[in-house]
C-alpha cells in the first residue's frame, strides 16, 4: 500500500466551467485570424485522413461488431466504411479509427491529440442536423480550445499520474464542440461541460492495446451525449471543472487556472496543433527525417555501408529495439524507422506492415544503423552521417523534424499523407473530392456533401 | 497551483485484473451460501423498486429525450416506463433512476451503491438474450463482488480525493457481470475489465445535481459495452487495474491488493450490502428511526411539546438545515426528517415532496426539535427525548438504526418499501407480481417474464 498524500484543495478557483461555457456559447463565428481558420481546416483534413486510413483495421471491425449488437439507427457515417450507425456510436468508432495508427495531430504543449474526440463527435452531430461547414469549423476551433486549455491547466502532472490526456480532456472538448453546434446558451453549455467532467476516459497503461484508440472514441461519445443531455435540461455542477472535488483537482495535482483564462478568445490553441509525418512515436521523427533527406542526396540501401546517428537519450530509451519482429515492434525501433526513410523516403502506416519490417533489404539496412546517445543533442534534433561504399560520407543535422511547429507539414504534405491513407480505401476519385471539400469546408452549406464522399 | 505530490508507484502489484477475471469466468454457479443467495435477491428487489419509483422523475425524462435523439432500437425495458431503448441506453437510464432518490443499497464498507451499475447493465443484457434468472443472479453476485473488492482496495483515499466511488468502481462491476452473463472466458473477461478500467465515471462535486445519479447509469453503460467489445476481440492491458499507470494507482493513493485476493470466492461482498429505509443521507437515519419508534409509543404532532436530540457532530454538520424550503433541502434537515418520522412513521421519497416539507403541521413539528451535539454519541446512534403536553416524557436510544447491518431491513420491510414506490407507477397487481418474481428470480427460466411486469 502506498502512502496517502493529501493534496491541499484550492477553494478559490475562478469559475472556469462557466467562463469556458460563456466563451463557447457566445464567441463570434470565425472570431479569429485567417491563420487559425486555416489551421482548423488542416486539423480536420488530417483527422479525416487518419480515420479513413485505419477504417479497415481489426480494432474498428471489433468495435463495430460490438456496436451492432445494439441494432443502431443508420444516422451517421463511419469514415471509410459502408455501415452507418447512430451518432453516438459513429463518434465512438471514428474516434477509435482516427487514433489507431498513432498518426493523428498533436497539441505539442500537452501531447493531446485533440481532433479525435472533437471532430468525431461534432461531425456525427453535424451530419444528423445538416449543419453547415461554417458551424462545424466554429465548433472544432472552440472545442479544441477547451480541451487544450484544460490540458494546459493540468499538464504535465495529470499525464505523469497516468492519465491518457487525449481522452480525459477530450470528453470536455467534445462536449464544448457539440454544445456549440447545438446552439446551447451559456447555462446549458455549463451543464454540458459539467456532465462531461464526470467522464474522463483513458489510462496510459493501455498504450499498445486497442483501448488506447478507444480513449478518443469514448471521449467523443461521452461529450456528444453530455451536450444532448444538457439540451434536455439535465443538470450538473456549474463548478464541475474547478471545484475542490471537481475534474481538475481530482485528476491532477497541478491546476494553473490562468491557462484557461489568459487571452481566452484571442489566442487559439489549435494554432499549436501539429501533424505527424511518420506513423510512429514523435521521438524518432528527427532520425527518419534525416534519412529521408539523405535519400534525397543520393544515399541508397545499396551504396550505404554504415549510418551513424547521434541522438537524445530518450530515443534509445523508448525506441531502441534493434530487431523488431513485426510492425508494432517496428514503431519502437529507430533502426527500422531509418531503414524506411532511406528505402521508401517515408514512414507511413504501410512501412509498418509486418511484411515490410521483415523484408530482406529493410532488415539489412536497419542493421547498418549505429545509434549512440549524445547529451548535447536536443530531443527534437539528430546528427546523421552516412558512410558510402565509395568511401565518401554524407552528413545531415536536423534541428527540428518535419511536422514540428518550426517546420510544419505543408498543405501539400498533408494532402500527400491523406492521399496515401485514403486511396487504398476510397479510391483516387473520392479522395481528390474529399481533399477539395475539406479545404472549402467552411463554405459548405451542408456538411453532408462531404460526408457522402467519406465512406 | 497546488504542489505536485509524486506518489511512489507500486511496481509489484499482484495480477488482480486477471485474478478477478478468472474468478468471474470460472466460479461455479451458485457457488456460495444460501445467505449470499438470498441477499442477492434482496439487492435485486431493492434496486428494481428504486428504479421503478423514480421512473417518472424529470431527470429520467430528460435522459430519455436525449437518448431518443439516437433513435434507439427497442431492445430493453426501462423500469416503470412504456418506452423501450437499446440495451446500452436501458442500462444508462435504469442506472440513473435507481439512484435518483438516494434510496438504493449501500455497501457500508465503501459507501458504494453497487446494484445501480451492476443490475442495470446485466438485466438489459439478460433481457436481450433471454437469459435465465440463475444466470442473472450469478452475474449480479460476481459483478458486485468485483466492484466492492476494488472499492475496498482503494477506499477511503479514492473517495476522499473526490471520486464518486459508485460510478468509478461501477464500470468494472458492470463489466464483470456482463462478461459472466455472456459466458466470456478468463482471457476475454480480463479484456472486459481492462476496457472498463479506462472509464471511471463520477465526481463528488456533482452531488445535488442530476449528474450524481448519472454516475451509476454511465458506469452500467460503460461496463456493458466493455464486455461486448471484449467478446468481439477488442484488447486492453491485462494489468489495467493494478499497473503503475492502471486504474487503482491512477485514481487512488491507497491500493490494498489483499482486499481483492483475500478469501476470493469464499467471502462475498454482497453480504455487506444494506438498504436504506429512509430516502435521505444515512447520517440522519438514527434520528428518524427514533422518531418512528416514539410515534409507536404514542407520541404525536399534537401532544409533542419538544423533542430533544443528542447527536453526533456530523448530523448537524451535514444535515443541520432548520428551515428547508423544498424537498431537496429537506434531505439535508434532521428537523424535517424527525417531523416526517413522527407524523408519517416513515421518510420515503413522498415525505420529501415540496408540498409535504412546507405543510403547516410538518413545519410546526420540525420547529419543536432541538438537536445538540454530544461527543459521547456514536455516528450510528442517537438519544431522543420527547416532552409531552401532559408533562410526561418518552426516551428512546438508538444504537444502530434500521437499515444498518446490525438491524437490517427485513424482507417485509423491503417489500413495503418496494410497494410504496411501485404501486403509484405500476399499480398494485403488477407490483405484487413483480415482488413475487423477484423472490423466485433464480428459478426463472427466462428473465423476460419478470421484465414484462416491470414497465
Amino acid at each position: 500500500m502506498a502512502v496517502n498524500t493529501k493534496v491541499e484543495a484550492d477553494q478559490n478557483a475562478p469559475a472556469v466551467t462557466r467562463i469556458l461555457a460563456e466563451f463557447v456559447a457566445t464567441h463570434p463565428s470565425k472570431g479569429w485570424s485567417d491563420a487559425v481558420e486555416h489551421e482548423a481546416h488542416r486539423t480536420f483534413l488530417n483527422w479525416l485522413g487518419c480515420a479513413v486510413g485505419a477504417s479497415q483495421h481489426e480494432a474498428v471491425q471489433a468495435a463495430l461488431r460490438a456496436v451492432q449488437v445494439l441494432e443502431p439507427a443508420t444516422q451517421a457515417m463511419i469514415a471509410g466504411r459502408q455501415e452507418r450507425v447512430d451518432i453516438a456510436n459513429a463518434a465512438l468508432i471514428n474516434g477509435i479509427s482516427s487514433h489507431l495508427f498513432d498518426f493523428d495531430d498533436t497539441h505539442l504543449k500537452t501531447i493531446i491529440h485533440p481532433a479525435g474526440p472533437v471532430c468525431s463527435a461534432v461531425l456525427a452531430l453535424a451530419e444528423l442536423s445538416g449543419a453547415s461547414g461554417r458551424q462545424l469549423i466554429d465548433a472544432v476551433v472552440l472545442g479544441i480550445d477547451v480541451a487544450c486549455r484544460i490540458g494546459n491547466t493540468i499538464y504535465p502532472h495529470h499525464y505523469d499520474r497516468g492519465w491518457h490526456i487525449t481522452g480525459s480532456t477530450g470528453s470536455l472538448g467534445a462536449a464544448a464542440a457539440c454544445a456549440r453546434l447545438l446552439g446551447l446558451d451559456t447555462d446549458k453549455t455549463t451543464m454540458a461541460l459539467g456532465i462531461a467532467a464526470s467522464q474522463p476516459v483513458g489510462l496510459r497503461e493501455q498504450f499498445g492495446t486497442m483501448t488506447k484508440p478507444f480513449h478518443p472514441g469514448g471521449a467523443a461519445r461521452a461529450g456528444l451525449m453530455s451536450a444532448l443531455l444538457a439540451r434536455e435540461g439535465f443538470t450538473a455542477s456549474p463548478r464541475a471543472i474547478e471545484a475542490p472535488r471537481g475534474f481538475a483537482q481530482v485528476v491532477s495535482t497541478k491546476f494553473d487556472w490562468n491557462e484557461i483564462t489568459d487571452e481566452l478568445g484571442q489566442r487559439f490553441e489549435i494554432s499549436f496543433n501539429a501533424y505527424k509525418p511518420f506513423a510512429c512515436g514523435i521521438v524518432i521523427h528527427p532520425s527518419i527525417d534525416a534519412c529521408v533527406q539523405l535519400r534525397g542526396q543520393g544515399v541508397t540501401a545499396d551504396n550505404l555501408v554504415r549510418l551513424d546517428l547521434r541522438v537524445h537519450s530518450l530515443v534509445l530509451e523508448l525506441t531502441g529495439k534493434k530487431e523488431p519482429a513485426d510492425g508494432l515492434q517496428g514503431k519502437f525501433s529507430v533502426y527500422h524507422g531509418c531503414a524506411a526513410g532511406l528505402i521508401f523516403g517515408r514512414a507511413s502506416e504501410e512501412e509498418y506492415d509486418d511484411a515490410i519490417v521483415n523484408r530482406e533489404d529493410v532488415v539489412a539496412t536497419r542493421r547498418k544503423v549505429v545509434a549512440i546517445v549524445d547529451d548535447t543533442i536536443d530531443e527534437a534534433a539528430v546528427e546523421a552521417t552516412a558512410t558510402l561504399k565509395d568511401g565518401k560520407s554524407v552528413h545531415i543535422r536536423v534541428d527540428h523534424a518535419i511536422g514540428s511547429l518550426q517546420r510544419p507539414m505543408t498543405d501539400e504534405d498533408l494532402m500527400a499523407k491523406f492521399t496515401a491513407m485514403s486511396v487504398p480505401v476510397l479510391g483516387a476519385k473520392k479522395t481528390r473530392s474529399l481533399i477539395q471539400q475539406c479545404w472549402s469546408l467552411s463554405d459548405a452549406g451542408d456538411v453532408r456533401a462531404l460526408v457522402a464522399q467519406a465512406s
